[in-house]
């Protein structure tokens, strides 16, 4: 391993640290609002407090530990999340948080203190947690979290509840306008880094998430007795669909710019063995980070409905539609310097997964660096990124922290 | 209406009873084993006592109505099965049940005794009966019922107690070798006869089904962040293959022999919005009256599976495969005859569906006649038949055992 400021064994020990606060029978469950997550938390402040942050929670429901700058005027902020998935894994998140938290350490161990103020931020509920919606804490310090969000509930408890009882207040507004630059780790959840022998990947853009619903209705004929030349079977039309969309998703990929259209969800009625199926719902799951993609792609989409066999009734709807974040371009420079500046092998890539950077983005300018992941496997038991790796990842965001707050004044941004 | 022998006005009558006896949320449902079932068989005892039939239950669990020839040896036996499927039809089974007790009551009527006993016969659970399995009452009478059928359970009841219930008896031989001819008219559940614009099927063979279940294992990854030319997607290739096998099965079809092939069940896991399909199980009902074109599809069908995309692995296992039933040609000579002298516009096709006939066939000579149904419905509420075309399928039956029995001498079959 490379001579690094920052220290890997620690970053080792604080990922089993948080590993080991675990649903036991499932590992390694850690979910958002749950006890272990209160626990998680806990052992992350005491953590934050020993490297000498001052810690607080935000209204957002964030943990936060802040460390002052010698001339103060803005804030460099670093983080991710600590929830999971459930039977997640150990990285996803919690890696960012870790790196943010050693970066803090490192500077605090060398008697560095940054010209800016330095926020080391764990965001709640990143993950889709049990009230079914995500980034929970990145969209209040953002100032985007819907109002009617905190009277969802789970198991009779509103989210308002939930957010007090990990120290936020649903009453008090939680956007910043300090920060001038944010930077998250955060593994890369693909195979491109590990299958390219690359190091870092430094992010683009964040893609767009479309999320669009089709139900197909044929005719639910008997399986037997319906010749085959008569019948409109939803699963035929439904399969046709699925090939075409995946053609064209790898048609648009094929361009150069990161492009998905996955059908995640499928199923058919009545599902029985001697009925012809009568319908079919999809629901596609489509990402961008060039948007005249995205628009193309639901064009054609209604083209493919159009085009669907006769007695196959087409109906579309659009659940969601979020754009493409493109990451700040001056801080991804500062990246790429300290990658370079680091011996690291580094990529520009875009993110096809969604972040807090995506949040953060709208109050400040955003960058985010991805570490290789072990055969690209994310939200599974098997999750697994290598110490070396991670490290390394930490020290090129050192490195760029250093940089920007050395070349800026320290102005409000 | 054409001037017949048989009762139009009685036969519906008889239905639109028998429709009343139903579960009142779901009509028409009357389940075997119910006590609505229980019901209508009561009905139809009262009905086959008045026609002056002899009415007993056999142990295999089927009422019978008897009617004593002249001559004795050797019984002409009609039916069908009272029972429905879940929100099923009003037509499917009950039709031939009502139409062989009309003939009964036609030649009581006019004081026709016949030279064989005549046997009227509602079988038991034609349809898939709460217990999972179906035909149970002509496979008694046929001595193929399942000796282990006996312990399947249902609500804490087995089928010997239920069969016990319905006046059978488990601990007897139910099987008959005295039957020398079975017809069971049936409406055709498809749409041939209607869009055709003819009254009778003549059913040279019921359909032999195979049930094959594939499993196809690809890698559950990120929607987001896995490139799409480095996916191995389930549900595409599962899509491939259900377009395959319809495209197959339709180019069987069109070499004019009785073939369908139907994906009725179809899952994918893990069935999230933003993961891509690791698992995709479908199970295919193929059906086909030439088993040569049963054979060559499964042989094709692991071709298939064997050019499946590179990542996804395919497991196929033959769930359950029967044979096709051929109906006696002297028989169906008879009905075609029969539809000559009446008038009746008849059609050689294949039985699709599965029929009592099918296990009759195994211990007598046996043949079916289709009338058509609505649209080719059935199974499910909207199933219809028009009286008129019950009626002339009453009378074909009725004028074909009429020349059946003169023509020959009674002996046993």
């Amino acid at each position: 391993m490379r001579n690094l400021r920052v220290n890997a064994e620690r970053i080792a020990a604080d990922l089993a640290s948080l590993a080991a606060i675990t649903d036991p029978d499932r590992p390694w469950t850690r979910r958002a609002f749950s006890p272990r997550f209160d626990a998680g938390r806990a052992w992350l402040a005491a953590r934050f407090a020993a490297a000498g942050l001052q810690v607080t929670t935000d209204a957002g429901g964030n943990l936060l530990g802040t460390r002052k700058g010698r001339a103060g005027g803005g804030t460099i902020c670093l983080g991710s999340h600590s929830d999971t998935v459930p039977d997640g894994g150990r990285f996803d998140g919690v890696a960012g948080v870790v790196v943010a938290l050693e970066v803090a350490r490192m500077l605090e161990e060398r008697g560095l203190t940054l010209r800016h103020d330095l926020c080391i931020a764990d965001f709640l509920a990143e993950e889709v947690s049990v009230f079914g919606v995500s980034c929970i804490g990145s969209r209040a310090m953002a100032g985007v979290r819907p109002p009617d969000w905190l009277t969802l509930t789970h198991d009779g408890r509103s989210l308002a509840e939930a957010l007090r009882a990990v120290g936020g207040d649903p009453e008090r507004e939680s956007k910043r306008d300090d920060i001038c630059a944010f930077f998250e780790l955060h593994i890369e959840q693909g195979p491109v880094l590990e299958s390219g022998g690359l190091d870092i990947g430094l992010v683009t853009a964040i893609a767009g998430i479309t999320r669009i619903e089709i139900l197909l209705t044929g005719r639910p004929d008997h399986a037997g007795t319906a010749p085959m030349h008569l019948r409109a079977d939803a699963l035929v039309a439904a399969a046709g669909l699925v090939q075409a969309i995946d053609a064209k998703a790898r048609a648009e990929a094929a361009k150069g710019v990161h492009f998905t259209a996955t059908v995640g969800e499928f199923a058919i009625t009545p599902g029985a063995a001697n009925v012809v199926p009568g319908t079919a719902r999809l629901l596609i799951d489509a990402r961008a980070v060039a948007r005249g993609q995205m628009e193309a792609f639901l064009v054609w989409l209604e083209t493919a409905l159009a085009a669907l066999p006769a007695g196959i009734a087409a109906q579309s709807r659009v659940l969601s539609d979020n754009l493409p974040t493109p990451m700040d371009p001056e801080l991804i420079a500062r990246l790429e310097a300290a990658a370079k500046a680091c011996g690291a092998r580094a990529l520009h890539m875009a993110s096809g997964a969604g972040h807090d950077a995506a949040f953060l983005a709208r109050i400040a300018p955003a960058a985010m660096l991805f570490v290789p992941c072990r055969e690209g496997r994310s939200h599974c038991p098997e999750e697994w990124a290598e110490t070396a790796d991670i490290a390394l990842g930490a020290e090129v965001m050192a490195e760029a922290v250093l940089a920007f707050d050395a070349a800026t004044e320290g102005d409000p941004a």
